[in-house]
């Protein structure tokens, strides 16, 4: 079972310009191949999967818990490329939509990915940077579970690639900040899945990271995290489960070399997070609807009559 | 953010006999265009994409809660297949694999879904009953309210005619359960979907409940469920949050005339669940792998050295 | 624009029984790379991107026209698909659905388009007989007239030899009379192609024919089809329009050597056709619902109340 | 069977430039999720699968009536985007080539669509403003009479939001006339599915129109159309059947509140309809062919031996 | 630039009996995420898109020559299900095909994947063992050499896994000798891509091998290659290029602990390999054709011709 | 089997500028329906699915022949993309990437393919110029003969088409050489089979030639191959096999009559071919890597002790 928090992960700053491209361009780490949705769905189908899961635990709740995070990082960025698709925060206007004669979204026309206006209003999507759908290719489920994590291993250093690629288009700090956080927590689980590797195989593959070969610290956006250990840190995810998987993440296993040093630690629960920045209707464009005044009174009227 | 519990939301039987193409059924509940997937993904995308979260509050919090229902539902079902793929408890062997070259998974060459087993061992995917993959075109996030509101009503219902199709395919008790329970529940979604736009519209669209035309009393499955009210209850499937949809769900509203009569009430976090079931590793498919002593002799270290 | 009259093209038999890998098999010749969705799906692109039509009339015509006849042909084998799912008249029952805790569709679990039940209640859908979907890789649409005409000539030539393949699958008449008619009628828009090559460049391709090398004077099937001559007839599908492609099709050109000779002649107008099969509903299917008995009432209402 | 006439819907003004990603927007309306290939796919493969036809006549013929209706539609569309992808009139050269080796068509290569060009020569494709195909994936044809109409009723709420979308990003006539007049006729549509689930559940689920909140009064190129009372006419689009649909689109019922006031009326056939444009040949891109004048003078002979 | 040699990489053994469904569970190891389609399309594109080829020479001719011997593999598995499908040497019949009118290939209509009948008259095709098609998702190709490389290393593990999977569902000769030589070969390019990556990062990631635990010692058809020493050789696969990938794959480094010991070798050019299997027409499903013999003898008077 | 040799077919110049809408250009000859991906995809499948190969010898060994020509197709739009993606040789820069944080692939978020640069670091892949993938719907194998020759000659006529459409969208000479090359050997291709279905069915459909309509005469950068003959020469590309296809191509026929005269000669193995351009790294896109210095000495060493 899974429950929800009405935060996320990480704090966002608002975006400086209205830059639907830039959206685009982090759809790369939400829908493609790379992307969080895989993480998400090759984790949450292997946990599913597991086979002998009460006799390979660590193992099992390593897999099991960072689904929990791949659902908040999914999250991430899909806030991410809502708030660059909607710009700044004056610039909705979420009162009646007015003339809508005047081809007032011309410029959505041109714009890279343009159904993400038509049809989802500006919205995230499972998409990539090119309008090619997420989908079942994209999972690797085998119940082999050395085969599994290896896999994983390898998806989380081709996620760090991605990451690091749409982090160097990117100016506006909404989306490099999505970036910035994502590449710590990402550099984490290449490594979890690198020590559950040796611990089966005897093999230190965990030395094969950063790849691809620079470190965090180059990064201006991923030192706060670092600063405080982030990069040493699983969370359980979880009200009272998962807490095995530290005899993975910690027994002694430290910070990777070019990170701030320090012992890894699992820790219950999650992180404080940061609050949903509120996307503002655009009235012309539909959303939340084309004269929504009515709407936010009969809303204001029920969340008076909930306890 | 999301938190995850290492509990099933419903205990599911042991099955009486190893049936893949029951597990393909299902495959339909959750990678089909209705299945659990579609009802995730859309619920999920228009919750990171809701505009005005703070005026339409209710409404939010109503698809955002929901959201965290799916993930157990898509893991239900998942569970479900596997199961129906893996066989009675006693079918698998954990132990040393012996000799492969008898053509000992020759019965899998012929199943409907034969990637199942020879790509997934038998476990979950995103995919339809004829393998097709799930993927972007099941999921609709407009940004306007009514329209994504009007979708999940038209969604659940289309979700509740397929759970009752691939129900009468099913004679193993694990697969009915499956069917039996996620009934319920997506009755009760479809209902709060309705409500949601009665508030908004005035149409009072839940009389069109039940669609199909056949009351839950009908299904046998069904009845613990009812039995105990769950078909009057949303979760808010959160720790403190997502109270306020209260207001849509409640507020005096009551259960639709063809189940147990009673009012509508969120209850704060989620239901007790039921235990995941252990699924037997299978060495001669490798799972968890062929010889996987070693593998079980290094978890169990590994679990006491965990704190 | 286009008009629609309720009848098929040709009559069907009503199937011997309930064969679902039949009317799998069948979809081939519907969702399939040379499937009637392509022939239909090329024509009607073609048709509407047509450039130079006032300079180019006999040409633009005749693909425009032919458009019309495979819409008919994707509605005849649609009809097949769904007759032979559905079974006998007498399989179905449309009554109150009884009792549906008995897995009464329980052999729908094993056929090999599982989806074709459990979502479309046995209806046809556009894909193959794999469970592959339709889409616009299928499509060639180059506004270049003499590729897109040769394009045609192997598509033709293509669906021709996938319905000799299905038709060699089949036992049941009603898939063997939609073979023998599109047989018949794919022929003749094999030949008209050629023709229309050859006019333009002078290249005798019509010699080519028959592609698979065999008569239809070997399909018993399509022997009454022969006697009326409609090998040697193109339909203008229209009250007014279309006939100037009597210039291609006519104008002296005679039936292929292997085919009961005559001219080849242009018809105003369509063919009379045959009466649509009444489905019968399946209550404990769901279709046309549950407990339809009230449907049926306020229907028969609503009809006495038409003009 | 269906028949076709050799005209549109609605007349297009030509385009004032060529503007293909203003072609590539129109694509969203051709073959997105709530594009005509969708409205098309869905009634027509629901009418093939129909079941109890006769016991349900007004309700099927609804359904098989606007079939062909949205045939005209996806013309309609094709149409506009060829149109806007060609531009003026005296844009195209219909005589030789000449010199190809100037990258004569250079600015085609940093259009969204490049394969709009270089596959299509600037015809439409049933793919979406993204180039993602049209597909299976976009079709319900569930056999359940209630579930169906939902489906329908939720599908052209989407496509009319969408419709208003694109049409807030175009500044030329031609695609503002096509998002015009489909407006109209698409609210027709929603309001006739929105009657029929009255019919049978009696939820006045038209009061949930128009969705989004907008009435068409705001638009001024639906005017013309709201004038001559095209809103309030169902069309058979047959030459003598599906009249017994006035048993749901009639019967007293009456015109929406926002728009000009009257009965709804069935109408025998089809509407006028406008002419089609000529779409000029480019010879450097090769349509109709690089050096046409022959192939124009033996169409022209060919016309003439046409009786 | 590559060339081609009318031989296969090993002789097939003739098929005892026509068993289409054992073909389609060797397409899962064709056109599979890790089937034979992906290994050559992963390094076929990598090799095109190495980046400093000079500087990195033994690196990219690894990449480069494994390409052309995927190809084989590609050709390998192709043979295998043309043949599982064709069945036995005198099973077709290539005189005329008589009379077809008898359902003579009704036992097609049920197969698991029809479409390798109807489409493809029992020959292979880049899908997977559901029908599913190969795609770009499966193919990797970042430019970064680690990256690329540890995919690779992950690709050739999971090929393995797959490999052994199929294998244990197949008793015909053919397709266990097509997986015995594959696991063999399959199983040198998971140590080379380790070798690779050693080289680079120091990590002994061959230590990671056999995955799955399982030595190729218990495949009895794995055995004469490995007596022949076949899984200590890589072929350049050219004739005179890729010699200097013998620093990665040789240079002191030995075969894997659990298969006959002796050093690595990379071997000039490519091994002997097997004739390629007659496969015997079958008229009645037209291929070659329906009435073959003209043909026999056209090709009969070219060969005579050629010098 | 198949072999390689490290060089391209055609010397390719080294593009003036970056012009990563260029490569998205040629990728439509890559990966769409008509590219090179399709070509070869097309005759490798048929070649291994070859019914009676025995008795069609000359029919075989030109389907089989061409294949390996299609391979180095491939590779040289590849390479074309490539180089367009990577700009100048000047351009790219192998050391040290220095500092990564000032968004220095900005222009990189406003290309049309963004993936091409996010995922494949300018890499080429699969993928037509919209980003589609290539798929099994553009691979026809049927078995028969006639229909696969057919439809080939039909392929080649389209990627013509579509070569001609890309060279007249590009100014940058690396593009323009691809095309011109292709256009010659595509032309070859078409004309090979033209004169195989000529043999076997008596039509002079070679004189369908030029389609479109245009002389290679008119491409300046087709002028050298001409002038060397290639458009007379089809090679076997191979050491000693498929010499028996001279009974179609040569045999007395001639070359077209549009181009330099001469009589049509099969050559045994390859042409020269030109050298594969250098591709420069590009360490703040992360290939060959970050900081790539360790990696070349490592690559240096392991050259040297190569023998």
């Amino acid at each position: 079972m899974f429950m929800r928090v009405d935060k996320l992960q990480a704090e966002l700053p608002a975006p400086k310009k209205k830059d639907p491209n830039a959206g685009a361009a982090l759809q790369e780490l939400l829908g493609g191949k790379y992307g969080e949705m895989s993480t998400l769905g090759n984790y949450m189908f292997q946990s599913f999967n597991f086979r002998s899961k009460a006799k390979l635990r660590p193992f099992y709740e390593l897999v099991a818990s960072i689904t929990a995070e791949e659902l908040g990082h999914v999250e991430l960025v899909s806030n991410g490329v809502a708030m660059l698709n909607n710009g700044p925060d004056n610039d909705g206007d979420e009162s009646d939509g007015g003339d809508i004669s005047g081809a007032s979204n011309e410029l959505m026309k041109d714009i890279r990915l343009a159904a993400s206006f038509l049809s989802n209003g500006g919205g995230s999507a499972p998409i990539n940077s090119n309008g090619a759908s997420w989908n079942n290719d994209f999972v690797t489920t085998t119940g082999n579970v050395v085969m599994d994590l290896l896999h994983n291993f390898h998806l989380e250093c081709g996620a760090r690639l991605h990451k690091l690629r749409v982090y160097t288009t990117l100016s506006d700090p909404t989306g490099r900040e999505v970036c910035g956080y994502l590449l710590v927590r990402g550099s984490v689980h290449a490594h979890a899945y690198a020590l559950a590797l040796k611990k089966i195989t005897g093999v230190e593959i965990e030395k094969m990271l950063p790849t691809p070969n620079i470190d965090l610290s180059k990064i201006p956006e991923c030192q706060k995290y670092l600063d405080e250990g982030s990069h040493r840190r699983l969370y359980t995810w979880s009200p009272s489960d998962y807490k095995q998987m530290s005899g993975i993440w910690g027994n002694g296993e430290m910070a990777l070399p070019g990170d701030p040093p320090g012992e890894l630690v699992v820790v219950d629960g999650m992180p404080e997070g940061g609050k949903i920045h509120q996307l503002t209707g655009v009235p012309s464009a539909f959303t939340p609807d084309y004269a929504p005044e009515e709407m936010f009174e009969i809303a204001t009227k029920l969340t008076k009559k909930a306890r």
